[in-house]
């Protein structure tokens, strides 16, 4: 069955914001076997919306509408859509109430055009707003299925998930395809290294299909498959991640969409003990990453971010002859990074600690180009380790790229240790 | 005039990719007075591309395109539109040059289905790729005005920006409109305060044009005029800005659109001193924001994080008093803010020092309330002062929102210091 995605709003028209909410509807559409054929955006304009959604239904089985449900005179969609099709808004009794309350809550006055936002279209299935207040609609009317979303994305999203895709599926029925698939998550790898590794499976590729992706500092690669039953889906995309795991089994950290620093919080938290990090170039962003975990408070003492060399002396002791002087082998060397990661495990306590010192640009440092970077990794009772990387990208990727390759080393420790 | 965007590619369709190109033409269109009433996306599929360009040509003076112009059987943009328009398609001999010498300076072969990207529609002007190898077009035909871009965002805004707009702006002739903008950007104010304080200018607006927009944390507005000079625009615009200031200018920390911590750090370095943080529930954050900016070592010493109570006593000295037992005011508080941020600036020899303290969430901590955050501002000779924040959002959300209010003092200070 085809479907038609229709995003309503001026404010896309004019370039202010950028449609993600087709971006979101389109992958759930493909994750329930629902082909999409057309995208549009149109403006809050009443032809404009009932010509467009006429020469949806034309084309499609399914049109899906976000946008235009709020409370304002622009807000036309359920009305467009209504004239379009000859049917009668009415109100949606349990919509109006939980309006009422949130004013009521709210100690607001409740202005006649909130209620707008309880409006349905007669015969309709309503679907609950568990995030704001427009109401959602699901109706069949001369076998076209028409689907309206509120446009926010924190609305749109859940109500999308919780409650337009099961009414698709109901209406799909056996049509609809229970896609199965799974997310593997890789460290320490690059994109283009791991598909080299990869690359007869990947070409070779019939069910499950294997799909690689990369975002910065991560790469990872999705298996699908379509199957009739839970079991079978797992017994063949088990068989596809095995044959994965022997070629590149030491980088795949996950078989969720999670970063790799959730995984080291858990295996922290898991093992009671504590890390620290010593950031120079990085400024603060390991340290962001893994306190944006939440209860990364059991995992992370805490972080020292030396951008300058008196930081680096008086925060952490770094030895002057390190960073300055003749022969000083400075702020960006192995020396360093092993430095300042000893230290701060020392004068934190931590049983791990990291430290990351480089040229994150856009000029070089200390002569030394930009992107070269040092990690160092200290962990209670064995020597230092640092490993020098030469990273491209502007001064956010390069920043982002070190803390997560950090991330990797501590993991690829806190594995073995819990392996062991 | 009007015009309308289509974007080409399955994947975005399959929702693998979000279309940020639309908006980036959107954008450029509004930028010249080039109403956009529709955008659309379609697939790698000759019919409904004709279908698609068809319609668009039916309802708009601009058809602009962008995608489907690779080597690729799959890239069907020009044939698809010279097969509607019935025109042949040609060679563009200089582009054809381009890509042979891209192929014999990297030693590889030339397959034919490369030459497709050389590939114009008869009597059209092409366009240069800067940055790729599929050449550009730009074609009148029957009233209509066709633009074809290729998809790979780094190719197809640099051709849009120096190659499409002047042609669309030399076929508009004196309907494109010369459009100047200001941003002004604000802080320590949020987006319903300020629309509040400015609402009989918003909803009064003609010329220049009032937009307010609301990202986290941050406030603009963004001015607009329509004027035949730079200097009747840069009038029209002062003398708004001028009435905003009056009333919010309090608040108003640039007037481009640059984040308050660029301010801050130029601000610092402009006056040789240098600002610390301690963070708690931001976890680095503040730090990564401060020194993603180039430059920023000459105005940061340095960051603690310290995330445990353990960590604030022992990397920084706050009395166990403050911190816990029967009647102590506890991490979450304006004395452990105070103490944070005296003692940081004591550690660093810093002359300003900004604290966090507070809770993110998902859970409340020390039974205070998630949202809840104290914010220390410490600077050298003078008591050290705090502020109590009650933040809504989600984790992310309130990180955020607390360092930027933090800039937003520190950024006060700074600027009475630089006008006194």
């Amino acid at each position: 069955m085809k479907a038609e995605i229709i995003a309503v709003g001026t404010e896309l028209l004019l370039g202010q914001i950028v449609n993600t909410n087709a971006q979101y509807i389109a992958q759930g559409c493909a994750g329930i076997g629902l082909d999409v054929y057309y995208q549009t955006v149109v403006g809050d304009n009443r032809q404009r919306l009932r010509e467009t959604f006429a020469l949806a239904a034309s084309r499609a089985d399914f049109v899906i509408v976000t946008g235009g449900l709020g409370p304002t005179q622009d807000d036309l969609t359920k009305d467009a859509l209504a004239e379009l099709l000859g049917l009668p808004i009415s109100i949606h009794g349990p919509s109006m109430e939980r309006i009422e309350d949130v004013f009521r809550a709210r100690g607001l006055h409740m202005v006649e055009s909130n209620s707008r936002q309880a409006n349905v279209i007669e015969g309709c299935d309503p679907f609950p707003n568990d995030n704001g207040l427009a109401v959602g609609v699901g109706l069949t009317h001369k076998g076209t299925h028409y689907v309206l979303l509120p446009g926010p994305p924190k609305e749109m999203k859940p109500m999308f998930d919780r409650y337009a895709v099961p009414w698709i599926r109901a209406v799909m029925g056996e049509e609809a395809v229970p896609l199965h698939s799974k997310m593997l998550k890789f460290a320490g790898i690059g994109e283009s290294n791991l598909e080299h590794r990869l690359i007869d499976l990947i070409d070779g590729q019939q069910d499950p299909t294997i799909a690689p992706y990369a975002k910065e500092g991560e790469v990872s690669i999705r298996l699908t498959t379509r199957a009739s039953s839970p079991a079978e889906a797992e017994r063949k995309l088990a068989e596809t991640e095995r044959v994965i795991r022997d070629r590149v089994g030491e980088h795949l950290y996950a078989v969720e969409d999670v970063p790799i620093e959730r995984v080291i919080v858990e295996l922290l938290s898991r093992s009671g003990k504590k890390a620290a990090l010593a950031e120079s170039c990085t400024g603060g962003l390991a340290s962001e990453l893994l306190t944006a975990v939440p209860g990364s408070s059991a995992a992370l003492v805490g972080a020292i971010v030396c951008y300058t060399n008196a930081a680096k002396r008086d925060l952490l002791g770094v030895p002057e002859s390190l960073l300055e002087g003749e022969g000083a082998p400075g702020a960006i060397s192995a020396e360093t990074a092993a430095a300042l990661a000893e230290r701060v495990m020392e004068r934190t306590g931590a049983d791990y600690a990291l430290s990351i010192t480089g040229v994150a640009g856009p000029a070089q440092s200390e002569g030394k180009p930009v992107g070269l970077v040092y990690i160092g990794i200290a962990e209670r009772g064995k020597p230092a380790e640092t490993e020098k990387l030469q990273l491209s990208g502007n001064r956010g990727s390069i920043r982002l790229k070190a803390a997560k390759q950090s991330f990797y080393r501590l993991w690829q420790r806190l594995r073995a240790e819990a392996e062991s």
